[in-house]
């Protein structure tokens, strides 16, 4: 992929996210990957959105170093890239604050199952990460976080459940593209309010069965999906 | 009626529901049928609703059968379908995931008539269904769940209630026209974010009396009904 | 006053609680009466807002028989009414259906005082009436609803404290204008949110000192009112 | 600072808290000192915010004397005062009635640190005051409001927490600048929001870690901080 494309896709995927409503002030980054090259683009840290163009979106090497770009890249990049690193069938990686997804995240609960709509997108409950140590924490504080995030997912698709929680802190999601990562904000983002409400009128619920979990999942991915024009 | 006006209330049915902040993305759709030939007008699977156009409506025949049409209908049709063969009266169905009436789907409560915006609308509780068996969501899922709908109506009259929810899914709507199946989408929506606030302030709420229920409801329905103009 | 005036007050109240957020479809009734002649305008039943003139205002005598308009009047009329020959300093009076209010409404709560908010305005909590009895609501029940408004508030100043919650239905509202009325009919949903919260927050919570009560409420009422410009 | 500048600067503060969505009608009010001459602006009371213009601000001395403006100052102005004299480094001041952060003031709660987004503002709980005295509320009642928040935050740096919930009553804000207050006020709603939803699905949640309140905090802030342009 030409670098000029990735940098456009990382800023649409972006402005997606604002224009949905999950991003207060300078919150939030998207950035995407190109495995050929393993090189990735992403949000500048702290420029805000409406005067962000592609130009500005920040290049870097697998390994952090700036290649292209006169902006500092977002505090996070070091998140996006172990996720990169560990997941290699995701090509795009989002953060929000979103007020929902946060709050789940704030309190340290993997969001369930609850609906056909959290199952449509997400084949499980979205995780919740352990907390970071002090010493993690205090180390590569951004690496760690990516870590944390991977230690989390042994066992599980990154791809199936393409969410996670990171405890006291906010989401990440992703998806094979960043404009698809950036849905899987969106929709967090909502199956996450919608769990709220849920999980006060009914504080025992366990979510749906594994067997709507699954026609749910599959009616949208995977070989036999049927949902959408071919 | 003819097929081009049941498929410009069927766009217009799917339009307003995105109007009234019921629809996130592709999320929904709504149907219509002609009573006289038995023939459906639905949303196509999967279509932003900004590009919609009345041609783009699906029409088919009571078994489903495609009848004009180049796209493949809402994975619901056949939810729609058991629905229209079950409540003779109605003219056309309304399914969102709009936010709150989702949740009270998610918890599997039926929504009580805690007020007159209720009992304006609906004549007794929201009712929810059952959750599907294992084998009715591994079989043919869609009439399954139009048939618990229906299994539910037993003893209700749905033209006096005209809204069920689908445990672990989501609501479904409907009335005389597409359009009102679609307004009685909102009031639901509406009816179920002040139902939630009510059961929080009130855990131990019942509801209305019947007096209050039926003076309501039949200010607004039947022969001595007084709102509106002539 | 001359009817035109007085017409195009309530036009312009129905009007500022549909700008406000407060109005679903043909939900809620402003009204205004001419304390010289008696003379009442009220909205017409169930007629968009976003088509309603001046003209289509309804003017009815103290005794509800109308005066001109070719429009049937509110259904709540009696219930208008009955507020405005109780309660002599009232000239203005809205009803909604606003969604925190309602909800307050339907768990048949007042809404205590919780902060400076509230005080500004109401001084007190916003009292529930009693619910109807099924006589009440079988025989003249916009009337009835009307003398439960008036008998809670027996033994208050319906001027200090313009607002008021019919248990099970929904929120009243007066002022000495109906543009006085609809500004607390936004005030008082606005309170109704913000004291949910706080319900939730401090279920022991049992709202503000008398103290802090008089010091907010005289800040801005009576003759020794400091707030705003002279 | 030339006195034009103060009041644009005042003035567009106001203005930042109407966009952002904290004010209704004429809530709320911003105000800014020029510490060369201890000359503050702030807004007047009670002038509807559409209207207002930087010549409507009101200039007076640091005792309250207006040196220039025809309108009465904000009725919180001996607030403002109060505390420009006793945190020397602050510039700007915001009052608001924002929806969250006002019903955690009437719950008399400080807000936990539950979150990263909270700690990159916030070097801890946002406090709430005790509540006033009778006698304090009976006296001088917004001076007193003043001293209320300067006696709770003995012990604790103003910069480092530049917020207060005043118990019964609603957030105050500051800065360096009228600016910073008002975008300290957004952020400190947007977390009063996402803290209720997290303390009602972890009731019993204590917030995050000391080392994750200082990272979070000290990447946004002081002397290493990497967030952001140069």
């Amino acid at each position: 992929m030409k670098l000029p494309l990735l940098r456009a896709q990382v800023l649409e995927a972006n402005l997606e996210i604002v224009r949905r409503g999950l991003v207060l002030y300078t919150f939030g980054n998207a950035s995407g990957i190109d495995r050929e090259t393993g090189l990735v683009a992403i949000k500048p840290s702290g420029v805000p959105y409406d005067k962000m163009t592609a130009e500005d979106m920040v290049v870097c090497d697998p390994d952090g170093k700036i290649i292209e770009g006169s902006l500092k890249p977002s505090s996070d990049l070091e998140t996006h890239l172990e996720l990169y690193r560990a997941f290699p069938a995701i090509g795009g990686i989002i953060h929000t604050h979103s007020e929902f997804a946060t709050a789940w995240a704030q309190s340290g609960l993997s969001i369930p199952a609850f609906g056909t709509t959290h199952a449509d997108y997400f084949h499980g409950p979205v995780p919740a990460t352990a907390e970071l140590s002090d010493a993690e924490i205090q180390g590569e504080y951004e690496l760690n976080t990516g870590k944390a995030i991977v230690r989390r997912f042994s066992g599980l698709d990154p791809m199936a459940t393409p969410a996670v929680l990171v405890a006291g802190h906010a989401p990440f999601t992703w998806g094979k593209t960043p404009m698809e990562a950036a849905h899987n904000a969106v929709i967090l983002e909502y199956v996450a309010r919608m769990a709220f409400t849920t999980s006060v009128l009914r504080p025992d619920g366990t979510g749906v069965s594994q067997a709507l979990l699954d026609r749910h999942y599959f009616r949208k991915h995977g070989a036999s999906a049927t949902y959408g024009q071919k």
